[in-house]
């Protein structure tokens, strides 16, 4: 999916939600834990009840890798439901690869080829060529880890150089010249992060920005905006927790529903302001 | 294994040698590729070519997620077959993994529950949360990227702050804070690297480090040795291409055998010098 592609789902659906398949087996309902495929049928019914209010999924390979192998087979069965049913949506898999050139390659062809999702999310600290290989696709996007939304992300990604300049935008003004394009990279940044949204929109003006961090972590999608957003939105925001587990009952798809809509309310009053509509 | 276990395995080999299973579906003996679980096959036959002269193996994720299902097959197979018939080898998964603390906790699970290798690459780009889950495991080991074996290890690695540190030293020095200990906190620093392994051992001096980029990649063991061994070695130096492709012939094994053991033989006189035999 290219950026107009996406530009024109967000336009259309009134929405730049991407919502978070962090599907962790000992916190969906419990009378779905008998049945077959626990994780997939949790999955089907989130998507189902979320898919008008969106336009991306993302799910946490993490959360999938804990189960094994049929962990696995619910992220791939996840995948295809989502390919054949919602042709249009943007799947992110959000799995903070990167590696040295060869090995990288191998993650992009797991990704881009096996799984077929639309764009990954990368780790720079190995810099140019770990992340290269992920750019040689067209139509798919890397999406680079700049400055993150956890506590942790003050240890290193703040720490200034002899010049002045933080790693997280060293990292965006770097990754620039790597062959890449606002086409076909991204970066996260998180929602927590307030002011720091000014900087980022210094190094990256044009560039698509992935926002985890809203609703459990703390974030507000109003800050986010008055910060970050663009003429063409330019913004993915992510909701994980806050939708997939509103409800731990049988109601968990309207409870998701009802917290997917609130946000794409919201956002439907930020792209009314860009004139995105 | 703890620290004291893993010495003691390589007083007893005379060896520190890693290899390195990035086990290419595209690059096994033809022969491989018509029978059953060719890439297991294929990993048996090195394993047992190699076990007398080295202490440890790593496979490298990227390799088997990019087979899908049956590769990570694979993976559970190769290590299963190797706690049975080698358990005094220790085991990493070279996997670079790294996020949010509680993905990094599902990530934490995967490995060191469900694969029950020994030890994890860690990425610390996203700072403290993000790798403390994996040090809460008695006996398991995280083993930190600090200054890695590729070209792109220059884009961000070496970033001098106000102060003089480098982002390399700035991640050993914040992550021995984290409650990990010389006992489960290892570093990956590149054989590539030359002289920059003094700065390395100013900043860690007992830690243990593994160091890939013998061989395919360049570097030489003798200066590893020459800059950063200490009095209980403190080293893990890795070759994966160059002993597992020494030959893709059906000798693959013999020639395995051949490379394992002349790097074990240059090992054996590093460790005398030491006086550990």
């Amino acid at each position: 999916m290219d950026r107009q592609q996406l530009v024109e789902q967000i336009r259309k659906k009134q929405s730049f939600l991407c919502v978070g398949l962090d599907t962790d087996i000992k916190k969906i309902p419990e009378y779905l834990k008998g049945g077959k495929d626990p994780v997939f049928t949790f999955n089907q019914t989130i998507i189902d009840a979320t898919a008008p209010y969106c336009i991306a999924y993302k799910p946490n390979l993490a959360f999938y890798e804990s189960m094994g192998l049929s962990g696995m087979k619910a992220l791939q069965e996840t995948i295809d439901y989502l390919k054949e049913n919602y042709p249009h949506h943007f799947i992110i898999a959000d799995a903070k690869r990167g590696d040295i050139g060869n090995t990288s390659s191998m993650y992009a062809r797991t990704f881009f080829e096996g799984y077929n999702v639309d764009a990954l999310t990368v780790a720079p600290y190995m810099g140019e060529d770990s992340v290269k290989p992920f750019l040689s696709y067209p139509d798919k996007w890397v999406i680079l880890l700049a400055l993150t939304s956890n506590p942790g992300s003050h240890d290193f990604q703040l720490t200034t150089d002899e010049k002045g300049e933080r790693l997280f935008e060293k990292v965006i003004r770097k990754s620039q010249d790597w062959g890449g394009n606002t086409d076909n990279m991204m970066y996260v940044v998180g929602a927590t992060q307030g002011e720091l949204f000014n900087a980022i929109r210094k190094c990256a003006p044009k560039s698509f920005l992935l926002v985890p961090g809203v609703g459990a972590q703390g974030g507000s999608l109003q800050e986010v905006c008055r910060h970050a957003i663009i003429s063409d939105c330019g913004l993915i925001v992510n909701s994980s927790r806050g939708i997939i587990y509103a409800s731990h009952e049988k109601d968990f798809g309207q409870a998701a529903t009802k917290k997917a809509l609130a946000l794409q309310q919201q956002m439907s009053i930020e792209l009314q302001k860009i004139g995105l509509k």
